[in-house]
This record gives structure tokens, C-alpha cells and sequence, in this order.
């Protein structure tokens, strides 16, 4: 049986018109700094696949930075924030006030780790707040809660990748206002915002204008892509500070140094043009198989099927489902027993065989998180394929029972 | 005219074998870490690339970190030995005690920079030790006359980009073992050796056993590979100790996390299997084209040209020569003159108008590093091409004279 491929929030596969764009410009191999014509084509290849993902997110060119990913990306803002708060300190005179962050307790490890490993080190104190379990959203209210005179950094993912629930980046952006004005006045003391948008891209519309963040993070392979990414930052060089982490050649206007991988960059501002073309309809899409999916689960499973958080704001691609009977049944081992159905109980990172941390912080009980399964339809996804999955996946559970 | 490319050190054209490998596994898009069929597949291209990495540079596939580059590598490396000596500081109670690092005068930014960077941060003291003039190189007896009971790290370039001068790693390392001991058996305080071998590999002979290196980075845009790069750590998780600077998935067994580059990987592999047949092939075509070119020039224009460094241990495809009569010659208005021979007048990365420090370092007067050009040979290259070049460069030599 062909395999169905339900694991989009792992990785996507590329777009036909991305692969053929990365192929094609494999040919331009000329290094982007070279004063040549062999060398202003890469350069000219690289300026219009910026153009492609600023306007995909509705910024300018000049505040996208390329890098080699979302996991780079994330752990950049936050060193940059930290030499921005070490600038302001040196300004001040005081040695011993320490960096304040606010985030919550579902981010993805490319956020959540570099954190613990500042805060580890003494050179920043992080507030985890807890989302709310009943929807596995962060609310604005618990978010200004954390506010302390020292906070430089609030940084909320978009949407989680293995629950498929949406922050309210947009209204926790319009509450931070009043902080922003504020600190502006008195302390200047920098104050960022931050958005891991990794799960957003090309699911749910990226407006940068609208959610009025400082700092967003795009990663290629999450929307038909290839693997690397791009940082968004709001009015760089005039307005939010960024200072980067790889020092060399000073590539990206001294932001990113390394030599520029022109083909995947190529590739990636194909799959904006993609995103930027088709997201209603991907929407629409993702929507119908997901709905048909969750629809085919219940009919099947009848109670022994809960869906997790489906009660809020949810990526239309993805179902965080729970099949359990009297909590004996372990979401690695059923998806093991139907081979041909692509998917994961939580994020790609830990396909180990521990209950899904991000689980456990949305308010799943241990058992719970363990009979989870995380379905993730995309483009490709058929009506047919997500119920021949519902019917394999049901097959799978019964197997389970009779053993 | 069709062009003349002679800027291989700059970066290189993906080999045939490499862009059909990368096309190829564009369709291996799972993710590495999911444990379905496609991730396997995706896992398995790439333990491939790195048995085909380990194997180029004698070393075992456990050695080799996939990174995004040559950039990322190194930092990383100077990174990592900051923490090992965090660790050692930490063990020993002294608060004060400071990190030295030796390094030369004619590393590459990626290098320097971070080192720079570090230093102003009064994490760690550098001493930049000068070349010999006379031949480009550092002396084993200069690097070993700046060790110091502080010091941590040796880097040393393998093979300068701009001049092509080859350092004496090898003797380094031999006469870095008598520390090495010592170390061991009194304050344990550690000593790394690193070598970026950015332009080594694919041009001469790089065996880490040989070389006894604990840190060697390899950069695929220099030997027609993608543009990303690998770091070799000697005995990495038993001997070595090497610490991550992107933290996330934990990725490549924890040292450099974030989604793995599939297909990248797998052309690097490519490239490296390339290295292994052809080095030899390729190093005697170098050796013929760039000797062609030098003594075409060198016919050509008789006493109105020095060759830069010719004197010792150069890289085989790489001359840097210095065209001048009185001193009123500018390399950067030279090749614009010819513009369909494509070269530099020093690293890709400083392509402006000033003398290039690299070469002021290696013992040229600011009037000879402004009047130098790199032209750099590769396997493309044909006797017609350099002698072409030659030609084109004198006449554009002319043209300026008479203007």
C-alpha cells in the first residue's frame, strides 16, 4: 500500500515548482560577493527571493535575514537580545540587574532550550507561562501578568506544532503597546517581541504590520520549502536592534556571515510565491481532509477518540488526537502497527518514547499525552487518504485489543 | 568572450556528480528523525555523507558534525572551546584566570572575527602571531613561542584563501604534543588544536590522523560541493570535548541541532567521494594550469610582475600576483577592465576598494596588495583558458598605461 503522508508539521516535501527552482539554481554557483556578472546573478537570484518572502509576510526586503534555520533563527534573537540588554546595562552603570524573559510552556525546544541554557548560565531569568488548559492557548491577561520592569523579551510561538493551537500574537502584541511607549519614555530599557512562526507560514495568515512583532521566524521546510530559513526584523537597522551570532565575511549586511546558499534561498522564495498564491485555498484544503479525518475518527473510534483542544483556535492542518480505552494504548505502538500511515505522537525532534512534553504543559494527563497521536494533512492530502488512514489507524487499535 | 572563471577559491561549481546527487535527494524530504519509512530513508542518505566525509579526511563517520558552513563551524569551534574552559574555571575555583588563544595574522574573518569578538567581550586574549615575510607562513617556533600556561586553543588556517600559502599544521601539531602531555598529567587545563581547511580539502592531501588536529572544518563550496559545511572532532564523545551554540531538536547526536539539510548533505558526500578518486588528477591539472598562467604572465609582462609568496609551500591552483610598474596599478580597476576574466583581488568576502589585510599581513606593502590579483585555478580550467587570461589581463594592463 502506497504510504499517506499525515506528518506535515514534521516536514513538508517541496513543492514541485521549489524543487525545480532549486535545481535550476544550482547553476548559479557564483559567490554572491564576487564584483562579476557570474557573481551579481546569484546576487540578484538572493534579492528577489527576499522580496518574494517580505512580501509573503508583509515586510520590506530590507528586514529579512536568511539563515540556515528556524532552530538558528530563534536561538539568534535571543543572543541578540541579550547583547542588547548588555548594551543597555553598560549604559546604565548597574552590574547586577539581570534580563527578564516571558514565554510559555508549549515552545518548540529551538526557543525553549536556548533559554534554559542563558538561564543556566545566570545571564537571564525566564518566566514559562503556563498556557490554559482548556483551550492549550497562553492567555494575554497570564502573559502581561509576567510582566516585570526588567522584561526585554516576551517570545510566544504562533502555533504549536503538535497541537495546532494559535497564540494570540496579535493581542498580546496591542497589550505590550502600553510597555513599549513606556519604556521608550522612561527606563529605555529595549523591550522585543517575538514570534517562532515556524507552524503559521503558510497555514494561517502572517501579517507582520497586523501582529506588530520585532522579531518573527520563517523555516522553509514547514511550507513546501527547502531547509533553511529567514528572520524577520521589524525596521532593521533603524529601529529594532540585531546583533548577530556568527561572526566572518559579514554576508546578509554583516546580520548572517557565510557564504549565501543561493539555490535553497532560491527555493525558498519560491515557496513564498507559492504561499502568497495559494493560501486561502491551501486553507480551504487542509480544512476539508482534517474535518473528513477527525470526522472518520469519530465515526470509527466512537468514544474510545478524544481530540485534543479542538475547542479554540486551531491550524486547519493539524488533529492532536487521543485514541485510548482504559489508558492501555501507547500512540508509538499503534502508529508501528500501521506502517503505511505517516505520523508522529508528537514533534519529529522526539520521536522517542517519553509522553510528549508540550502535551503535558497543555494540560494532558501523563496517559493521555502517551495515547496521543498528531495528524497533520497538507497539500497532497486526499478525502480518500484520510479515511483510508482513519480506517488503518482503527484496524491498527483493534489489533492492539484482541493481542 | 565567453568568461574565464579563475576565482576557484571564491567558491567553486557544483560538479556534475554533485548537482544530480542534490536533485536527486530533493525527493528525500522526510525528516531524519521520524521513524517512518521516508525519515529512515532520509537518515540513511545521510550516515552515507558522513561515511563518504569521514572517509576524505581519514577520520570516522562519529567525528563529523553537518553544519550550515565554514562561518558557523569555526565560531562554533572557539564557541565550544570557551565553554570547555568555562568548565575547567569552574573546577579549579580561580574567577580571574583568562582563556589565550593562538592564532595567526592571515586567518580568515570566520576565524578572526569571532576571536575578535570574544576578546573585546574579555572572555579570552589572542595573540595574532605574525607570518614569516618572506614566505607567508607562521613558524612552528613563533606559534610556540606565544604558548602560555592560559592557552586553550591553537587555530591555525590551513591554507591561506588569498595567497595560497600552506601553514605547517602538521609540525604544530607534533610540536603541540609535548604541551599536550603536560597538560594532561599536570593542570588539565585543555588544549585544543584547530585548523579551518576551507582551501585545503580537494587541493592538497588532509589526513587528520596525520595532521593530529582535534578540529578541522570543511567547507563544500570550495571543492564543487553545496554550500554548507562539516566539522571534524577528533574522538568527538570520548576524547574531545565540543559543545553546541544552536540548541533545539538535538539534532546530529545532540552537537548541532535544527532539521537536517537533506539534500545538501547528501551533495557534500558527493563531492567528498570526488575528493577521494581525483585528488591527485586534480592537483597535477592545477599545478599545469596555474603554472601556465604564471609563466604566460610572466612573459607578458616581464618585469612588470612579482609573484606574491612563490617561494614556499603553496596551494596548487593558486597564484597571487602583483602587477605594477611605479605603483599606479589597482587590481580592482585591472579585472574591470577585463571582464570576462572573473578573479579577485583577495577573498571573496572584501570585495571593496581597500588593500586587503591579508595580504598586508603576509608582508606586501599597501601598494602591492592594491595591485594584486588572485587568480585561481580549478578543474575546469584549460591550458587555452589561463592563457587567454593572461592575455586579456595584459592588454587590459595596456589600455591603462596609454589611458
Amino acid at each position: 500500500m502506497e504510504p499517506i503522508y499525515l506528518d506535515h508539521n514534521a516536514t513538508t516535501p517541496l513543492a514541485a515548482e521549489v524543487s525545480k527552482a532549486i535545481s535550476d539554481a544550482l547553476d548559479l554557483w557564483g559567490n554572491p560577493s564576487s564584483l562579476y556578472e557570474k557573481g551579481k546573478m546569484a546576487k540578484n537570484a538572493i534579492s528577489k527571493a527576499r522580496e518574494q518572502i517580505a512580501s509573503m509576510i508583509n515586510s520590506h526586503p530590507s528586514e529579512i535575514v536568511f539563515c540556515s534555520g528556524g532552530t538558528e533563527a530563534n536561538n539568534n534573537v535571543i543572543w541578540s537580545v541579550l547583547e542588547s540588554f548588555d548594551k543597555w546595562k553598560e549604559s546604565t552603570g548597574d552590574k547586577h540587574i539581570l534580563a527578564h524573559v516571558i514565554t510559555t510552556s508549549v515552545e518548540h525546544v529551538a526557543v525553549e532550550r536556548p533559554l534554559k541554557y542563558w538561564q543556566d548560565k545566570g545571564r537571564l531569568e525566564v518566566t514559562f507561562v503556563p498556557v490554559d488548559p482548556s483551550t492549550g492557548a497562553v492567555t494575554v491577561d497570564a502573559i502581561m501578568h509576567a510582566f516585570r520592569p526588567t522584561t526585554v523579551l516576551i517570545s510566544i510561538i504562533m502555533a504549536n506544532n503538535e497541537t495546532g493551537v494559535i497564540m494570540p500574537i496579535l493581542e498580546i502584541g496591542r497589550a505590550l503597546d502600553k510597555y513599549r511607549q513606556e519604556r521608550k519614555s522612561s527606563s529605555r530599557l529595549p523591550l522585543f517581541f517575538h514570534t517562532d512562526a515556524a507552524q503559521g507560514i503558510g497555514k494561517i495568515k502572517v501579517d507582520v504590520k497586523e501582529l506588530n512583532v520585532d522579531f518573527l521566524v520563517i523555516v522553509g521546510h514547514k511550507f513546501y520549502g527547502p531547509r533553511i530559513g529567514a528572520l524577520y526584523v521589524r525596521s532593521l537597522d533603524n529601529d529594532v536592534e540585531y546583533y548577530p551570532m556568527l561572526f566572518g565575511g559579514g554576508q546578509e549586511r554583516g546580520y548572517r556571515s557565510g557564504t549565501e546558499n543561493t539555490p535553497m534561498i532560491v527555493g525558498l522564495g519560491q515557496a513564498a510565491e507559492i504561499v502568497i498564491k495559494n493560501l486561502a485555498a491551501d486553507q480551504n484544503h487542509f480544512r476539508l481532509c482534517r474535518d473528513e479525518l477527525e470526522c472518520c475518527l469519530e465515526k470509527l473510534f466512537g468514544d474510545s477518540i478524544l481530540f485534543n483542544l479542538r475547542v479554540g483556535n486551531r491550524l486547519p492542518n493539524t488533529s492532536s488526537v487521543c485514541i485510548s480505552r482504559d489508558g492501555i494504548y501507547n500512540g508509538h505502538e499503534l502508529l508501528s502497527r500501521c506502517p503505511f500511515v505517516c505520523a508522529s505522537t508528537g514533534s519529529a525532534c522526539h520521536s522517542g518514547s517519553k509522553p510528549s512534553a508540550v502535551l503535558i504543559a497543555s494540560g494532558l494527563s501523563e496517559e493521555k499525552a502517551r495515547s496521543t497521536l498528531r495528524l497533520t494533512v497538507g497539500r497532497s492530502t486526499r478525502l480518500e487518504d484520510v479515511r483510508k488512514a482513519a480506517e488503518a489507524i482503527k484496524k491498527a487499535y483493534d489489533s492492539m485489543t484482541c493481542s
